[in-house]
């Protein structure tokens, strides 16, 4: 606590990011990807010329938007970039949910969202989970200010399909409703067709996890044009140029290859299905998940001791510490070596 | 406008960048270094190992943060780091700068200020510069929320010493006096050493000058560690990982060469003043400047109209259409040879 700072950022209490260790460990904490990024991007380091790097990039960093655009079948308009999806969300945020009518959103979710909602002073509900840890999309509330969730959601792992998210915004058409496709590469289905017919949907995505750029902070958002305009207003008053020229070059490399990215993501689909099984095996309950992680406890074992057991012998998974999710582990999906040594731990401590 | 946007963003007037031309310019629009970055840069570059980009970065970006604290004296808790200064600056703002009473800034600096307030929803002052269009920092009223200016200032390049800045410290006491120091390596003072006798000083700097790397997006602020706590709790309030592995690796390789980074800022030096003395010759009036750019005016030719002339033979500057600026010029220190073609279309143009 300090005098000198704004009133307000004593009320701040900021996300906390799972640990990234300096020792070298078996990290299933944070949902990386176990595989590199598409060849390509070594091509484009190597290549570069550093020259380049002395000049500003393009504020609209249009090279790169017009690369999403085709890759998801929209006009470079309907695209916004920042850096990382935290950032494409926290200025969402700031564009469309400072409104007089709460914010609604799922009481188990990113826990980033009510970070934002601090920060920018909205108020918010929560709504909670169906029995089967599902979000129930026809609870939400068509007078919010807004509506925000993860689809596949984090760290349940459900996702809707295209089905359901229509029907919600059938029915829920005076609020921006975001959806954070940050996990849908592995399984999930994509609203992003929706676009088109609904003006008041956004769409959340992020190199981070099926690209295998976390290391890079490339998200996006696609949506009508005066959701991206809305952003971009927001933007261009906070940082014209948030997206460097490496990150838009790697980028645009990861896109162009189709092959590696189906090939990555179809491992880890077939890794979390066979994880899935032998946790089963060993008397764990593992939620179904569209993801790249799974939700998973114990009848007989303490999330937290587990958690501290496995680090122990050097695996690194996450244990949130709030009333709802404390019996559970979130495991993120590794190669399948990095599995047989989890497998092989919890054998250890179940068995 | 949509009836989809938070309302206050309907009230936005975002900043508006230095054009990014897609055609073969000679470009002094937006005061980058003529000089390409550290070669150690190139080096990270071509031996980067990309499967680390598939991992999250140091949230707190502890390796950039220790080389920045060698190269400036201070600890690493006293070291903030942002995606460009442009973010560090508005992390700042909204830090420190929402109190009841309004901010102060000179009425002519850097134009990404005003809009900060109005993003954060900020009341601010002007304080006209003085007869010789310097900042008169004696002006600056002891009971304001928060004091902001470049030094040297931009774009009029008149820098004050750090004799100056610590009287101002000795007057202002009970708010954050923020010093945008983008520019001191061109021949400023850094009031950096006083940060430890002040705990309200915060500087800010930028890599994207003086270390030929706009292109990568890294600034900093160094100031007292209740003042960097202060900026990260709104940081991790918005965004966990800002600084990307590739751009810190980066920093890092230009941090490092010492020599190259002297080599080039000399450079600058040196073709400044020799421009300075060409367009003096021409009948320009050409302010003293302590930076990368020059402001410039002539007496019996319209800015606007040179502006146009430049443009029509390749080479592009900046003008600001604004009542105080628009009878000057603010022209980029670029290599010799571009210097040269700028002294030729100008001596065609007012000749």
């Amino acid at each position: 606590m300090s005098k000198f700072w704004s009133p307000a950022v004593h009320e701040l209490t900021p996300y906390i990011p799972g640990e990234q260790p300096r020792e070298r460990l078996v990290k299933l904490n944070t949902n990386e990807n176990p595989y590199p990024p598409a060849p390509g991007v070594e091509k484009v380091l190597s290549g570069y010329s550093i020259d380049h790097l002395r000049l500003y990039p393009d504020p609209e960093s249009l090279a790169l938007r017009h690369a999403l655009a085709k890759e998801h079948g929209v006009e470079v308009g309907q695209v916004f970039v920042g850096n990382g999806s935290d950032e494409v969300l926290a200025l969402a945020f700031q564009a469309f949910f400072r409104q007089a009518a709460p914010l609604s959103m799922p009481a188990i979710t990113y826990s980033f969202y009510p970070v934002y909602c601090r920060l920018y002073d909205i108020a918010y509900r929560t709504l909670a989970l169906d029995d089967e840890w599902q979000v129930p999309l026809e609870a939400f509330d068509v007078h919010s200010g807004g509506i925000v969730f993860a689809n596949p959601n984090a760290p349940t792992g459900h996702g809707h399909g295209r089905d359901a998210i229509t029907r919600l915004l059938e029915r829920v058409t005076e609020c921006v409703v975001l959806i954070d496709e940050a996990y849908v590469d592995f399984g999930g289905e994509s609203a992003i067709p929706l676009v088109a017919q609904y003006p008041n949907l956004l769409v959340t995505g992020t190199f981070s996890k099926s690209r295998s750029l976390a290391g890079v902070r490339l998200g996006y958002a696609i949506g009508s044009r005066e959701l991206i305009e809305g952003l971009e207003r927001v933007k261009n008053s906070f940082n014209s140029y948030p997206i460097d020229s490496l990150a838009s070059a790697v980028g645009i490399a990861a896109l162009e290859d189709r092959e590696h990215f189906d090939a990555c993501r179809e491992k880890v689909i077939t890794t979390r299905e066979r994880t899935r099984r032998r946790l089963t095996n060993l008397g764990f309950e593992v939620l179904p998940s569209q993801a790249n992680f799974i939700l998973v406890r114990h009848p007989e074992h303490d999330a937290a001791q587990l958690f501290v057991g496995l680090r122990e012998r050097g695996i690194l998974v996450r244990h949130f510490n709030t009333e709802a999710l404390r019996d559970f582990l979130r495991i993120s999906i590794g190669t399948d070596d990095e599995m047989d040594s989890l497998i092989e731990a919890l054998e250890t401590l179940v068995g």
